[in-house]
């Protein structure tokens, strides 16, 4: 057939259908009912729900989530890393797949809206496009990643960057990763295989809640997150002479907790005094020997730093060891630096998703900011083998990991809305 | 008999009696030697001594301490605190005992000198006594305190401090206070009748090695106590809010420990701004929920303040809550201020105990210093009851509860002579 047979069918059939697509919205009260559904699979009797990954909630929850996708008619497998992978056949059967999705696991006596409100938002887009009869070029590819608050266990498992080492970790539910990864359906003898290579997937979108209260403080409805910013870890070790508090003359201390204290300050003003989003935290210290009656003679404190930029931790770390070197020298404590190794590095989102999730807010009329996502997500990993873009809607006072987290459905609908705009886009403009 | 006899009796028998006296010194080389055999008790492989208070090794010490007092003709016995008495009888039948002694029981890890180098030194002054044949008016009597470094124990019941309570407070040996007063061979039914009647002793004299380093420094061989510090505790509570060290931008913190930071920075300013010897103290921190990704919403630190006046000490924590007032304010950051009920009120030594003291270091040619004593001892309790005088000698570079503990044997025999001096003047002048 002549190409331009193909081009009036096009713009007879498709155009009207992009048209009425860009319209297209979730059903708000079925997503906020499903948030509601999710929320009893662990619920508590003081009406919590604990559902970390491995227990029996998670199993039971994630066979609820199988079900739905299923239903929906999707073909519906589990990873050798226990994802659940939900797979929406495309036109184009060449096209790269579009994935998108988040997870259900949550830390101990965490939050139903964290995690849950992307992977919802993921099942109701295939139900909406399914009442709607709408067909798209490339698969989609629904993503519910296994024990992502134990340390993003399935998307690292897909991104290659899950060590052996990790199996060994055993999370509150008292099974170990290794132990929960076959639980779940997994095998971890043939974790390898799960891994996707890169510029598999066409894209990889993640819907999720903004953990810092940013966006509801300054009234916006969609963050359009242009990256997961990296982090380090340091252990600081301040040590002076511990001595007796009762005989010891304030003139003749090595006080470690009067540095550490010092410390504390610097690293809150350091962090301040530079343009940008970073945030340098003291969460962990203990003073040694740690009696009300002796002068501390060794604080071990964390210090970890987080930046979209590499450039920016170092930066940041450099001017607080210079800082250090002073406190050490008048205090007569030392200040060791020891690097941990939970270590992240900072991962971007693509450029040109980010622009498409702005056509869509600005489309649907709503208010967007661009931002850094200061927490860790799947989308994390997954940037480093696909284009990826990530969403965020506000959440109640920046509250997580908490079992008062909140998003409203108005909230929760807008961003999936924006999923689902962005997602016929890029169906429409990439390979 | 008239009068005028006495006093020419006196002039002819007892005035060159004195002046022999004050001539008389102890044997350095011997009270060294007993430091070296007490050290015996408790040796482990590594060199070091463990003797804690109620451990078979402070048991044996104890017997070897008796063994030496019964062989010196003293009248032992062990009161119902575990106190060891040992009395040397005097020539009026009357008179009051002049009492003096320390401890010979150690904290875990400790050193060879706290507390053994009083109650070596009484040792000594019995013998130098007996060799030269020289009687008191007074009696003698020897103590060695119980359990003194598990909260000054026998002396607390000396005074009639110690609270029943106590007895249940389990030290390092596994022993409780009760069952280690019935191990010494006291009796916790029959602890108040070792209470002791105010003014029923002449005077009570301590030796004790200075724990604070100042005497060393500044080259001082004696010590004279002017008094021991009371000291009050506090435990600090800062309430802000725990939230996500990733998410949560740094001006939308309510950091507990940059608070606590600040706090324990201004303990150090202001106990430092008043003139004094007072001394301020933060040994003990702790942050919750303590993870370095979690912004610390809870901390808890410990206050110590110490001075030899109450009122010293009232001054400084009122300062320090005005000052915590100012942090609170300015970092939303809660400060609580909650008394815990380990106060030890100041004893002060008696002056004319003091006087005497002064006049023995000036007649043997040693160099002394007024001074508080900033660590309790058993004369703080014995002051209570007691006209109470406390030398000190100097400790290396104030180290102690440390193996590293260390007095030359000259600076021991220094303030054992100085020691033996005081008693014998005191002898003459008190009734």
């Amino acid at each position: 057939m002549p190409f331009r047979f193909f081009y009036i069918l096009f713009i007879f059939c498709a155009l009207p259908l992009i048209a009425q697509n860009s319209h297209l919205k979730v059903n708000q009260n079925r997503l906020e009912q499903r948030i509601f559904d999710l929320a009893k699979f662990g619920l508590q009797s003081n009406g919590e729900t604990e559902r970390v990954a491995f227990s029996n909630a998670d199993v039971e929850a994630r066979n609820w989530v199988i079900q739905i996708l299923q239903e929906q008619g999707l073909e519906v497998s589990i990873d050798f890393a226990g994802n659940i992978i939900g797979l929406r056949k495309g036109e184009n059967k060449n096209a790269r797949p579009i994935s998108f999705g988040s997870h259900i696991d949550r830390v101990p006596n965490g939050g139903n809206y964290d995690g849950c409100v992307g992977s919802m938002a993921a099942l109701e887009i295939i139900e909406i496009l399914n009442e709607h009869k709408i067909k798209t070029k490339h698969p989609l590819e629904v993503i519910i990643f296994s024990n992502e608050e134990g340390g993003v266990m399935g998307s690292r498992a897909m991104s290659g960057h899950l060590g052996k080492g990790a199996f060994k970790v055993v999370n509150s539910t008292g099974f170990s990763m290794g132990e929960g990864i076959m639980r779940l359906g997994g095998d971890t003898t043939r974790i390898a295989e799960v891994v996707r290579e890169e510029n598999s997937m066409a894209a990889f979108l993640e819907l999720h809640i903004e953990q810092g209260g940013i966006l509801e403080k300054e009234k916006t409805a969609i963050g359009i997150v242009e990256g997961i910013v990296g982090l380090k870890w340091w252990d600081v070790v301040f040590t002076g002479f511990a001595n007796h508090a009762g005989t010891t003359p304030m003139n003749s201390r090595q006080d470690a907790l009067l540095a550490a204290a010092q410390f504390v300050i610097a690293v809150n003003e350091i962090t301040n005094s530079f343009e940008g989003a970073q945030v340098g935290t003291v969460g962990r210290i203990k003073a040694e020997p740690g009696a009300p009656n002796v002068i501390p003679g060794r604080v071990v404190a964390s210090l970890e730093i987080r930046d979209l930029s590499a450039e920016v931790i170092q930066k940041v770390y450099h001017a607080i060891t210079d800082k250090a070197e002073e406190i050490a020298k008048t205090s007569q404590v030392t200040i060791e630096f020891i690097p941990l190794d939970t270590t992240a590095d900072p991962a971007l989102t693509a450029p040109e998703i980010q622009k498409e999730i702005e056509l869509a807010t600005s489309k649907l009329g709503l208010s967007h900011k661009y931002m850094p996502s200061g927490a860790g997500h799947d989308a994390q990993d997954m940037a480093t083998i696909a284009p990826t873009g990530m969403i965020f809607v506000p959440s109640k006072g920046g509250i997580s990991h908490s079992p008062k987290e909140f998003t409203s459905a108005e909230d929760m609908a807008n961003g999936a809305n924006v999923l689902l705009q962005t997602i016929l886009a890029l169906d429409e403009k990439l390979d």
